[in-house]
């Protein structure tokens, strides 16, 4: 929320904050069509949309996910995010959390004389000073705050801050920033978001002791674009008071692109929320290949002051050399979107390692999770009835991220510079790629599968027409998986659109589909609210991601396009679309009625050869992330 | 007052600050012995020891002198000090001033995002953002800070404000500090006290723009010792955002000394409040010699923490030179004390140009005028009744610095390392040395002169012993001139003290001698206040100055002993001893008695041969420098 940063949105948030403990009054009725929502008493809305397997506060808004580590001393994953400050929970198993706070109290608050007026995004060294996890985080002390305004010097600081009591409070230090301005004379766009680490290649690379913690930040220049700024800890100081600049790590070019074909978003102007890390094909690797996720500014010409029309998520693997003139400096190799959602931003990551309790409890190997955050009036531009449902916003569901690899068949697909690189030439017409594998944690995603109220299957087949399921999810809470198959011909069918009709009824439903035409997957939610033609602030805009269905080998000598691979969740009001272990799509739908429950396979254009659905498995109920809160 | 700091002094100073309206009670009984004077009422004090006409507000507490400037828009002089923060006066001639404000309410208070705790000294570029007034100030987030302990990142950093309202508020500009730390990976000791100036020496050897603005800051090293950081205005900027770091100008080895023969005390280890500005024998000279005045922080041994015995108020001059590594790198030529009073210090200077008002009234040239502080608890150390005074400390009166020359007889007086250098060998025996001139300003020396109510002259004589002038001063306010002439064979004479009694009476007197034995001008204040032994925080040691009178030539090849020249002010509890234009010993003098008001010639040890006496002239009244004030 903070992205949006007009002071108006800023008391919106603090006002309902001040709201905890608002009776729920009786539900609306979902039999009738819905009023302007506005027009309805507070909190009357807050089980409407509410999502239970995902993160969120017990109320009020929720930013940027951030500050998460694992505890040395439980074992516990904390995964934070702002709201008041930086609230957090911990878990042991990505499955259900506790809050560390009751009523999800931040740890961190603004208001000391760092940060005046506001805590941005920080991580967290596990053992820090005196062996305590400790957090670097942004200090805010003078707002706005905007890539597309002037830089007000000293808006933006590091400083440090311990963990007390089990991570229930982190205590500022009493000191000022440690990192007390942006680089000497350089006019930012942004200076924040501190990403804590340590990496033996860095160590290599930069002559650094064994364990020395670096930190990127996230910003930019103006009229010269966003950067991502690297940071030494000082001669292995312990209480980590000095950090030395070690130049921009990555720039790029303002308003640039990977591709201009869309693969990966543009750059920019400015970068938020820059993470890095190594990945191997099992998950984290100190030693494997640099992966970073960035949050990519930018605004359609004109550009208006202090407005952000997009903010892509984007990842980026590359290489990192050093330069002429001695620094460091990383060059993408492949680059591509966290999460195509527009309302999906701020990806914060860390390593999860096999020793820490989730790790134990699942037996999964050292991993990278990052939680995205789902802006719930888009990044404060809305006027969602947000007094109604007295919260607004939710983090994604955890993902584990990967080295992935695809052989496909050596073609103009495979060879465009998009969202994978070519890791190996077989010289026998096929050829291995590489991109960033992403899935929900695999926990969570058996959770769902063991935990829930009730599985189904609808037996697939080949459609040449939209179909309902036989049976409708009794609820808006479930995960479905699915797999399409597109004969070869349908790469040039622009009439084919393929996929499924969720939180469909009488009066509203949602398509979630395939189109070959712009190699696109597509969320139309013009039909899905009938809240949305009484009430502000809930859009019906189609949310749009690139996703490649490849050739692929195919038997001896035969190849034929990639299955497309759907795993939907439907949690409240979020759905999240997951695709193929290396696309993702998330959005909030805020269907009304009751009945818009049904589930089907959406096939137009495909001609009488149809569409090969596989089976359709759904698992109702999910999880209640939250045991501990009281209903 | 800063320089202690202990919260304790602090609170004091801030209580004594609210009581600006106590009523003023009959006065104490000056005809009978003092009780505990702690056990007096409220302001009770007020007026017993309060100058006439020196700068001071008009309650509570002065620190250091601080942000003076020459107003473009008026030519008048600023005169400014902390107070509250910091508040500042008006003047067109250096006699009499007006507050900026009602009650010296202060044009700049702590308490913003910068300094939440305090505003600490500063300097004023005259034609600064947008042609304003701009002053550059320590901003203070953090207390203690003291070279005895750790410094605390972040506790000081360096701001912006603007005159507004013709100086009587300069508002801060709403950003962050311009230096927002200390250079890089440095264990400082201090870094406060920014001094502006622009200079064309400067701006060649650095090959910086013409007109391009600098600043000092003083601080130190931790276990390195004392050091001056120059900075230099990047790019021009005309807002002043940015300030690049040029090294350390001046650095000396931590508790080291110009001399060990004490003509310079000890740099200390920690610099404060440094000046640099270049002089000629007129005044102020852009191309002239370069000078500074610094205060040295130090500590007799062992080191308490949070404790300075001594700060040494003293002036340098010198040459620079790009060093090896490329910093311009400041030597000295010589050194002295600019004050030896132990309670004198923090001096703040500026040039003062023959344009503005006060150099248009007098026809003196371009100047650099310069302030002490003399403080009245001993930095915050001493019980002093200041609630019962309801004022604290005082400005010593504004002094003309320029270069000055003496010829002298070439011999091991004249060829000591010592607050002096040679600047001619004449071959004929004798030696101009240079040295700092400094005198009391000449039209507040005028003022007092011609101003005063009354004035009178004891004719001169040669005395063997002492003797009182036939008549006494009828107030505590005046100044007094005389010159002691010495035989050759003083210098030689260890039983040898001569000089003056002043603010004598049946139970109280002060004695100013010079005595060669150890070549000191020594303040004698042990009987100087009946209050000393009833009241805590008035002491009675003595105050101490090294000044050595040289051989000089005297008709042909015969030589004498330079003349002593003294120019005594005493205004109130404020005794200033000037002598030979290159020696200042200022300090309170809490007589209590009425009748201590006789003065004399003081002689002992002098045998028959005596001292003579030049005529002792008095001019009593001095003026009152605050017209526009209510009694």
């Amino acid at each position: 929320m903070r992205r949006t940063i007009s002071s108006t949105v800023y008391f919106t948030i603090a006002v309902l904050a001040v709201d905890p403990l608002t009776a729920r009054l009786s539900p609306p009725d979902y039999n009738s069509a819905p009023p302007n929502l506005s027009t309805l008493s507070n909190s009357s809305l807050y089980d409407t949309w509410r999502p239970k397997a995902h993160v969120l506060p017990t109320y009020g808004a929720i930013g940027d996910p951030c500050m998460h580590y694992t505890d040395p001393a439980t074992g516990l994953f904390h995964v934070g995010y702002l709201h008041e400050g930086a609230s957090g929970a911990t878990t042991s198993d990505l499955v259900t959390y506790e809050d560390v706070n009751p009523n999800s109290e931040p740890f961190i608050r603004a208001g000391g004389i760092n940060d005046h007026l506001a805590v941005f995004d920080g991580s967290v060294i596990e053992q820090g000073i005196n062996g305590t996890p400790t957090l670097l985080y942004t200090s805010v002390s003078y707002l706005p705050i905007q890539w597309t305004i002037k830089y007000t010097k000293g808006s933006e600081t590091q400083s440090l801050a311990m963990a007390t009591d089990g991570g229930r409070n982190f205590t500022k230090l009493e000191h000022g920033p440690v990192i007390p301005s942006p680089p000497f004379a350089l006019n930012v766009t942004g200076f924040r978001d501190p990403y804590v680490f340590q990496n033996p290649i860095f160590d290599d690379v930069l002559k650094s002791a064994n364990g020395t913690w670096y930190t990127i930040i996230s910003g930019g220049v103006h009229s010269e674009g966003p950067s991502i700024f690297l940071y030494r800890q000082y001669e292995q100081d312990p209480e980590f008071q000095t950090w030395e600049y070690l130049g921009q790590w990555w720039h790029e070019p303002a308003n640039s692109t990977w591709t201009e074909e869309g693969w990966a978003g543009r750059w920019g102007f400015n970068f938020e929320v820059g993470n890095l890390f190594t990945l191997d094909s099992e998950g984290y690797n100190p030693h494997g290949e640099i992966f970073a996720t960035i949050g990519g500014e930018w605004s359609y010409a004109p550009i208006v002051p202090q407005v952000s029309d997009e903010r892509d998520m984007l990842w980026v693997a590359g290489t990192q050399n050093i330069s002429k003139d001695g620094n460091l400096e990383f060059r993408p190799t492949m680059a591509g979107f966290l999460d195509w959602g527009r309302s999906a931003y701020a990806a914060a990551g860390k390593e999860l390692r096999a020793s820490s309790a989730p790790g134990q409890n699942s037996g999964a190997p050292d991993r990278f999770i990052t939680y995205l955050w789902l802006t719930g009036n888009f990044y404060g531009t809305l006027a969602f009835p947000t007094q109604q449902q007295n919260w607004s916003g939710s983090l994604l569901l955890p993902r584990e991220l990967s080295v992935g690899y695809i052989d496909v068949v050596d073609n103009e697909l495979s060879r465009e510079k998009g969202s994978w690189r070519i890791e190996t030439e077989h010289g026998n017409g096929t050829l291995t790629l590489v991109t960033l594998h992403q899935e929900i944690a695999r926990e969570t995603v058996a959770a769902f599968k063991s935990n829930g109220t009730s599985q189904f299957t609808q037996a697939g087949g080949t459609f040449s027409e939209s179909k309902a399921l036989d049976r409708s999810p009794s609820s808006k809470h479930y995960v479905l998986t699915t797999t399409l198959t597109f004969l070869s011909s349908s790469r040039n069918n622009t009439n084919l659109k393929a996929g499924l009709k969720i939180l469909s009824g009488a009066h509203e439903s949602t398509t979630i589909y395939y189109q070959f035409s712009n190699e696109s997957l597509i969320i139309d939610r013009s039909n899905s609210s009938a809240a949305a033609s009484t009430t502000p602030g809930i859009p019906t805009d189609p949310e749009v991601g690139k996703l490649r269905l490849f050739d692929v080998p195919n038997g001896s000598n035969g190849t034929s396009i990639e299955a497309l691979e759907l795993t939907v969740v439907v949690d409240g009001g979020v759905v999240e679309v997951h695709a193929n272990g290396r696309f993702a799509l998330s959005t909030w739908i805020w269907s009304w009625w009751e009945d818009s429950r049904d589930v089907g396979a959406f096939v137009e254009g495909a001609g009488e050869s149809g569409v090969e659905f596989g089976d359709v498995e759904i698992w109702e109920g999910l999880v209640d992330a939250w045991p501990g809160r009281s209903a």
